[in-house]
């Protein structure tokens, strides 16, 4: 009985997936309707955040819904916001049962919907594959519980570590496929962030491209004291789709105003930009998901500040050597103990490169 | 049929691995007898090259070897040298069908084993799963062809590329269970080789533990001046199991060759040593499989000759920076284009790390 729920939990997951990247600031939820062992109502979170997962799988089941179960990834809501609360609309249609995997992590609204469901009368339990609902949630839920969004840092070396050759060449390292998956990882991420080393010497757009991308994450530079030209690929087409760009203070800000960019201005810390109130920034205008693809000194500067949640690393079948451009900047470790250490998630081949998925232990 | 056929071809090939690492200067063959559907004889090369596969198949089949088909993963031999021909040994068993992978590579007898059944009214079939059978047998191939062993190079890294902190700290970046397999790795070679930077830091003994082995691959240390200790731990259980010593010319070669080491002079080449005149001397040893652990200059080095044929690498979900110790010192490439490429063989989990397994285009 219970790996039946499961399963129904495990499609609500699949269809909450659908919304990363796209629906921040809110989280992306799936909801699953069951009547009689049939599904009657499939939901997710819809680009811009609504409607929820709940509304849209209560619509497509109509009167299916009444006495049914549904399966929900995070605490329906319960309060009024641009939307009815989800708790409510679940009790008006008359559905019997809720699963969901996991509570509202805001303490101030955590257990309303809850409870809102219990005292209707709605049978309700939580915890049904909990800690997958975290991994998909851990952007909201970081901004949320710590003002700041998850970040996956990515990078695409040779086998020794290199991006590039001595004199700056790395077009290409890794093959077609590869860079397939990268554009299908910004596509799950609100947000795709370089530096400006990167950004000089790659003059990059960062658009998701052949993928039938409906949608084009944030496109963020952090450059402190706005190296990067204006009229660079980044700039010219800001007002095609939103770039927002990091600097430091006293950078001459107009001519990349002008551009149609977005400009945060954040304090300087040691050698760079404090990156915590960078990303604090961001947190704060709504980004819960973020994509570093370097270069070197931003990845370095992320994960001394601790501020790394997943690398996702692609490894080509290539050497460079020595002479090459490392991927990471100096850490300045005193130790190996000290050695950020992360856990492997999953490892595969993507062509003829390798592509693999780690993540820190989560502090919360 | 032909899959049927190709079980069995694969059963030998299995079978054939077992030798890998302790037959040289012989090859690692398997032969499976199959009478009436039955597998009626198994046989590998045994330790040290000797009985062949086929003899030991034989005398496990007995008189039902008679109007049996013999599956050897490389041409019966047909010559007498410390054994009688394998060829006749079939032929004298009654064996009606002979499959053969591969085709002995030494130009000089190459056929021989196959006319000299044929001649007998054997059915021979040569060519199933040859692919396989030429991967096994790299090392030995390389020997015959080219003067020279397969060469392994191992690595073990943090995810950029790194092997120790800047200070020279290196335990334990990969865990237990990558260690393991590197102590599986050697087995299955027939040398294990360090370059005297990593001797000096490490004093490692190179031995295989922890794995019930019966037999220890030869020691090679690559030490242009013989700058390592003769009383190092290489130096002092060199009467126990066999170390042998590349140096090069003019160095004080007679504390070494107090401790029970062979040492091989080694023409000098750039800044170090001709490491394709050190293999060939190798080779002209009777070794087939040499597996390099490092360090990175000998690595590069190798890499740079063009020496390696595979690599194994091992991942670990770390981080250093780049004020750890690169894993593979500079390749001084003009181009990207230039870059030594390989395709990927496998790629798997292991412990808490990665293992990946690559290959270079076969030259031959």
């Amino acid at each position: 009985m219970t790996e039946h729920h499961s399963a129904h939990m495990r499609h609500a997951l699949q269809l909450a997936a659908r919304g990363l990247g796209r629906v921040w600031p809110n989280p992306a939820v799936g909801c699953v309707l069951v009547q009689g062992g049939r599904i009657v109502g499939r939901g997710w979170t819809q680009p811009g955040g609504r409607p929820h997962a709940e509304r849209m799988a209560l619509d497509q089941a109509g009167t299916l819904a009444r006495g049914a179960a549904a399966y929900v990834t995070l605490e329906p809501c319960a309060h009024f916001g641009q939307t009815p609360p989800c708790a409510g609309a679940l009790i008006e249609a008359g559905v019997s049962q809720v699963f969901y995997a996991l509570g509202d992590p805001d303490p101030r609204v955590s257990g309303r919907g809850h409870a809102m469901l219990v005292k209707a009368g709605v049978r309700v339990e939580a915890g049904l594959c909990a800690e997958d609902a975290r991994v998909m949630n851990a952007g909201f839920l970081k901004r949320v519980l710590h003002g700041l969004p998850m970040v996956t840092l990515k990078l695409a070396t040779t086998l020794d570590g290199r991006i590039a050759t001595g004199t700056g060449e790395s077009r290409w390292i890794t093959g077609a496929d590869a860079r397939r998956a990268v554009h299908a990882l910004r596509m799950t991420h609100d947000a795709v962030m370089v530096g400006s080393g990167t950004a000089l010497a790659d003059d990059p757009d960062l658009t998701v491209r052949d993928l039938g991308a409906g949608h084009q994450p944030l496109r963020v530079l952090v450059d402190g004291a706005l190296r990067h030209a204006p009229d660079s690929r980044l700039g010219r087409t800001a007002r095609d789709s939103p770039v927002w760009v990091l600097h430091g203070p006293g950078a001459q800000a107009a001519a990349w105003q002008a551009t149609g960019a977005r400009l945060f201005e954040v304090p300087r810390l040691d050698a760079g930009l404090d990156l915590r109130a960078g990303l604090a920034a961001l947190a704060a205008a709504g980004v819960t998901r973020v994509l570093c693809e370097g270069g070197a000194g931003l990845a370095a500067a992320l994960l001394r500040a601790g501020l790394v949640d997943d690398v996702v690393m692609f490894t080509a079948g290539a050497m460079i050597g020595a002479d090459g451009v490392a991927a990471l900047g100096p850490l300045g470790l005193v130790a190996l103990a000290d050695a950020p250490r992360l856990a492997l998630v999953s490892n595969a081949r993507v062509g003829a490169d390798v592509m693999t998925h780690w993540r820190f232990a989560r502090a919360d």
